[in-house]
């Protein structure tokens, strides 16, 4: 076991891991390209080696683990066996490939689970989260509301946009990052002229609840 | 009394409340679908419920209250209460229908007034507003000078988005916005060549205004 | 001579000439309106009386003045005395009615020079853009070597957008507000392929200085 | 030595230089636009002697340093040594003549050579950069993730925008600028209906980045 924990702590095999990582990544975007018959069997095999490394890898970090309970007490650890355990499972019809696929790509992960300063900035990103809790709630309630009054007026004048609540929702959303917003304002003015109204406070309400939002973060930040 | 200001302190009275307007909520999102003639009649049982859970509620409330007068005082109470009275007039000829829909709609805003957190929030919010009243104000003279200029010396090229001094407003907002500015400014580039000084003298003035807008709160924020 | 100092210092006096100022505003708003000809010629009366009882409150304050020299030291009044004397220079000739309309349009700035709030906040402003200088000019810099490196080799592609640096700059500009910036891209890339590194260096380049220029004035505001 | 030392220190000297670079942008300016053939030989001339005179004042800032070895070490006079030396190779052939506007226009960056205060501030942005390594970092992998599953998902719809990793990339940067952004999600969701959580976690997961890196810069001035 100790054999496996020197492994394990050394720099050069956590280098390799990165190494294979790099290069999984690079082999799924040479994927994307139209490959000649060759190159697309030299990538399957690729694809089996890599996965052999990841699974020699696990048991590795695995074996070399003091306490075997704790190992999968880890969010990451049980994340890296899942990943390298469904890219065991072979790959059959065309459902499940498309999932193989997915998997493959979310290899690209393990980087952040491998190098302890992106775990640290992931896991202070995350705790900055539950601060925002309250101001996402407001301005989910701001969207709701919002949508709600839309697809009650606007629904006969575009369906496409304000159909239901659930296309109103994404509409708002798309009002919010100002993209092409005059468009959906002016067709809703040709019956509602007063219907900039209802743009112009949502822009406002939200950026206002945005700006908030930032300037909280910034502030807790601060007081650290 | 003191039964009623018991029931109206119960943590298990508030999250039943918080869960009737979360339903309600969900009541007004599904309406927005078009529904098949019995779910309508559903809809329109489970409205009456609610309005009657939430008269029902806003008794206790008032009942809990030692001092009957100071009741109304507080603004989110009174608002509590004018959403409940308007939920119980009875809808008859279509424009009544609207706002009724309107006012089932607002319902979603008593999540504010029954969570302390969110009207905290919101206080927090309403507090800073009065700060900015001066660049506020400095910001709509620079909007109505421009808008002025504007509607003076384009009106003719494009009626529509500088005919008068109101949709100048309008415009100038949707320059302040990024979208697609260009195409407003290229087609007054065409009469008058040197227009493009107008939108980025605006742009710059605007964008300088703002940024001190959000520094004066930062600023602000980080005094307290 | 005290009893116009006394007039000036006066609120009520302030405040009068404060509305007066709004309601000139309003008359230059309703004029971009198209009006029955009866309404002209009150708008053109209600003028003559604005600008009579500018002229009145200029005389005062310059009367109220201890020191007359000092009257026109403050920049605010040498303001405040130009926009009066335009406005009663006759209107004849279009190319003179112009500027009339364009002067009586300035008066709305009169509002920042009565409210003192408004006028120590463009100080505040006024005095941020020097230290602002270098960040400026590194800006421009960056925008002038790629205005020329992109009227060097875009020119014959689109010369609207590219003709000369001049344009090319206003190109830069939209590119930066994000405004349709892809369809300039996608554009160019039709004949350089890689031109795409233009448009993304130069948005990372100005993004970044930008940034800069905002964290410095929040920097400079703290450390007062 | 000691002369050219003396020289090298001179204000008129280092204003004189910076005369001579606006100059030289102004000669890039014009260039851009067409010109009489009598203008052409004019630039031309006056193009050889701004060259001159850069080679000149290289010579005296290299004469008038102590430690003739040093002079290589700082990376501006590396660069404006071999700005000059480009300039000097005669243009023949098409190929190098585009060379040599290149190398012109970027004799513009002298600007930032010479004066001090914009060679701090490039400093105090470069070494911002460091610090913004590891966010960078996690927002790459952000991006080639999403690239990876946009290429396998939405190739066969939209070729141009999703069809191989790098032009998945390019679209994730420009739905990250909000340029157009629901036309690409629109397009998509006509095949995949419920894309819009693909688009909207990207930008969410971007934009919350985005936001760390800017505090993240905010919070380490304010140490300093
Ligand atoms: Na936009
Ligand atoms: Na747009």
């Amino acid at each position: 076991q100790q054999i496996f924990f020197r492994i394990r702590s050394n720099k050069v095999f956590e280098f390799f891991v990165i190494g294979v990582i790099i290069f999984s990544a690079l082999v799924i975007g040479v994927k994307t390209y139209e490959l000649p018959p060759v190159f697309v069997q030299v990538v399957g095999v690729l694809d089996i080696f890599i996965t052999l490394i990841f699974l020699v890898e696990i048991i590795i970090r695995f074996l070399g683990e003091e306490d075997k309970k704790r190992f999968f007490n880890k969010a990451w650890n049980v994340f890296d066996t899942l990943i390298v355990i469904m890219s065991l499972v072979p790959i059959e019809d065309s459902e499940m490939a498309l999932i193989g696929r997915l998997v493959r790509i979310f290899r690209v992960l393990r980087m952040v689970s491998i190098i302890p300063e992106l775990r640290l900035l992931l896991n202070s990103l995350l705790t900055a989260l539950p601060q925002l809790g309250y101001v996402m709630l407001m301005m989910f309630i701001i969207f709701y509301i919002y949508a709600a009054v839309g697809s009650t007026f606007f629904a006969e004048i575009n369906p496409t946009l304000w159909g239901d609540i659930a296309v109103s929702l994404l509409t708002l959303f798309r009002v919010m990052t100002f993209e092409d917003w005059t468009d959906v304002m002016y067709e809703t003015m040709t019956v509602y002229p007063l219907s900039w109204a209802f743009y112009l406070t949502f822009i406002f309400f939200t950026a206002f609840a945005f700006l908030n939002m930032v300037i909280g973060i910034v502030v807790n930040v601060l007081e650290e």
